[in-house]
């Protein structure tokens, strides 16, 4: 029920690839994330995913395509779809998803993150 | 899976206190909406409801206390929790809700809004 700055979250880490968890609401969490570089293709098969980028731009790759993301731009990615995130330089994300997404989705490897700390 | 600008869709509307929806994910709606002035204190029984500033300020007036949010700052409104959005001058705000949430909650008067517009 309090305000909850999400700059000052930000400045709060400086990780990068390690969403963490400000909020959940309905079965769904809030996070924050610092990306950059090239991510892992990768597909939620049960599981919508809102990205929304806050400061900074980064890329979206599909297997057909590419969205590029700018500041106060949102893009929804539906379950199924295999998605890979590129920022050339760091890009300040939320993410809206279910509280069980894993940030990789249908792969396990050393970009996992399975115990997300919240801030 | 495309780009949605939110400051172009706030562009492309003007009315106060008439949500419209930009996106859907996991049973969840994502809402933008420009308030001014004094809402109800209303609740919702089975919904939580997310709300972030993204121009403007507001307050949230809680029974018991009020959260002042301004830009960049988000607040998660539990379910069964009586509140109620006072916005001295115009702010623009994005929701995240259950898509069965009615902007009234338990009321249903001459601020309801049964069928949002997508846009």
């Amino acid at each position: 029920m309090d305000r909850i700055n999400l700059f000052e979250k930000f400045e709060s880490f400086n990780e990068h690839g390690s969403p963490k968890i400000i909020g959940e609401l309905n079965g769904q969490q809030v996070k924050l994330a610092k990306f950059k570089g090239e991510f892992v293709f990768h597909k939620h098969d049960n599981e919508d995913e809102l990205f929304m980028v806050l400061k900074g731009k980064f890329k979206m790759e599909y297997r057909d395509k590419t969205v590029e993301l700018n500041e106060g731009e949102i893009v929804i990615v539906p379950r199924g779809v295999e998605h890979k995130p590129v920022a050339e330089e760091e890009v300040w994300v939320m993410l809206f998803e279910p509280a069980s997404t894993l940030n990789t989705g249908n792969l396990v490897n050393e970009k996992t993150k399975k115990q997300l700390e919240s801030i």
